[in-house]
């Protein structure tokens, strides 16, 4: 009997994955050169889909890389001299101040406790800054940065160059991508897709200052930089051989969407979040984490409970469903429930029924 | 009706790839949790797998990265503060070289000209020299090193590191890996895959390099080091989510190629290679680029033509085959062949004889 997967990333394969899967067999995608007509159509299908789907407009490339954790070193190359600021409030927000750190930049940061939002008014950036790190959700935590208070950020300070993490959040969060450099997330959370593909979409500001770098004397890195993507994306084509089956697809999945329509699959995920923090609210114990409801993602509920994380795991997975445990240091007092389109409505009323009756 | 592939890469798909797939899906691979023993189980396997399969000696450790291409990135990083020195031959070997000048190093090159091996007793490496750079196949001119050549090398300069390219070559070639500080290749040559899977092996002196880097302050990147490599490594676990559905596939066909026998399998590759080779020795039209034979690749062989190689690709295309351009400034004088495990010597005879009668 398959299992449900409510766990943050992999995560429960979308509906249509293997039918899109079995087409890309048929037509031997897996053995097509990645510099036919064959694959630019493909890219440009993909590029298409996303656009429409994520309101991305044509001032904004699409790049392909292997993962968001690839993404994070190659936004540092390219967009940052010495000096990124960073939002920190978790563990991914963390690592990605941490790369900046490893690539011998001077980070900055602005952290709050784990569970906390941000409140944009007490952000004061120093004058240096060149490039604003946002985690728009924080998959440790489950705490997500409003989209409106991402664009107050980009207002406050137009000059700087503005980038978020969409890792376990695209395509629910309705980014305004004229005030956003650029962006990034990884298919297998929200999209429902296996690991193995990472997308990052930025604009010409963030070429302009991978160029001034380079012009700089800057070693910005030499595979996927910048240049090479918006050079080869110039004729739908990629620095070197890309995972050309999880592109195709995750074009696939995409148009799905956006037959069904984003506004539709948004409420959805708003409908089955509410039903997430209201069972939290009626249980004794469990309880979110994060407090004000706000910062509380849709996508990556986080409840803190007192009893064992890995019991309740367990008796959950005796249902054939699974759930994430808390991450880190919290692994044992928490449990994270994704909550992304490829788990109806209906499947979440079953897990949340069997929580209740644990 | 289903189109063989004797491209040089992407290629045709390994005969049980599709069954492989299937079975990733029925096991639900695409959801898994990268940091669960299902995923370390699976990575434990292809590791065993592919040890077996190349001999590959417990000195050495076997990661996964996006491509080669990411991988010579990560070579440079990791295993040269200066001074790297390239065998360059054709596009591969010079893209490897020209990463290095991407870096910020001071490489150094002993150049041929395309079609051209390497007569070993030639070179002479520059004392400060820290690592060698070799592309045992260089996929853009059907060149190989033999790999008496690449051991003499190492015994000729033991103290060096020494690295090889075997992207278009593996498991062919019989690398005796106690000689071979690093080497690496991707899925989608000779291994029968989909691309987005490179795999590098890397012994510790390596990692030493790496970790004497970083000692010195040196920026060495921050995804993929070598340092989290080998720390993740420790509980077959990877830096960042990997592509852990080709990871389980490469292990399974890894070790079909095992059970069917890596010496049948080189013998029957040779024979198609000798089959490849004779008919161009015998067919006015055609002549191997590569003029001495024991520099002849056994799994890419380029073909010079005075005919429009567009031409006799598409009347090839017509049999419900196909074959490759010459690379680069040669792609309409040239064709190439690949000799990977998947096609069998039926299919070559096939393709020979269509080639035959144009």
């Amino acid at each position: 009997m398959n299992t449900i997967y409510f766990t943050p990333g992999p995560s429960h394969l979308f509906s249509t994955y293997q039918k899109h899967l079995m087409e890309a067999m048929n037509l031997q995608l897996g053995s097509i050169y990645h510099r036919s007509d064959a694959f630019k159509n493909i890219y440009r299908h993909t590029d298409e889909q996303l656009r429409i789907l994520l309101d991305i407009p044509s001032t904004h490339a699409i790049f392909f890389a292997s993962s968001a954790t690839e993404i994070w070193e190659k936004i540092i190359f390219n967009c940052v001299d010495q000096y990124s600021f960073h939002l920190t409030n978790g563990a991914f927000s963390t690592k990605f101040y941490d790369v900046a750190n490893a690539l011998k930049k001077s980070p900055s940061q602005f952290a709050v406790d784990e569970g906390q939002g941000f409140n944009m008014n007490e952000i004061i950036l120093p004058e240096e800054t060149e490039l604003i790190c946002t985690t728009q959700n924080e998959t440790s935590t489950g705490v997500q940065i409003p989209v409106e208070d991402l664009m107050m950020l980009k207002k406050k300070y137009p000059t700087k160059l503005l980038c978020t993490d969409l890792v376990s959040a695209a395509p629910y969060p309705a980014i305004d991508h004229t005030l956003m450099d650029c962006s990034f997330f990884s298919v297998q959370k929200a999209f429902g897709m296996p690991p193995g593909l990472g997308v990052w979409i930025a604009n010409e500001r963030c070429l302009d200052k991978a160029n001034q770098l380079t012009h700089h004397g800057l070693n910005i890195g030499a595979h996927n930089t910048l240049e090479s993507y918006f050079k080869n994306y110039e004729t739908f084509e990629t620095p070197s051989t890309p995972n050309v089956i999880a592109i195709y697809i995750l074009g696939k999945i995409a148009e799905d969407m956006n037959n069904l329509g984003l506004a539709n699959l948004r409420r959805e995920l708003e409908v089955k979040a509410d039903m997430i923090y209201d069972f939290a609210k009626h249980h004794k114990d469990f309880e979110p984490l994060v407090k004000v409801e706000a910062h509380r993602s849709k996508t990556v509920a986080v409840l803190h409970t007192d009893r064992p994380s890995a019991a309740i795991i367990a008796a959950v997975e005796q249902h054939h469903m699974r759930i994430g445990s808390g991450y880190g240091k919290d692994k044992a007092s928490q449990i994270r429930i994704a909550n992304f389109p490829a788990t109806s409505i209906q499947q979440m009323e079953e897990l949340l029924d069997v929580l209740n009756t644990l």
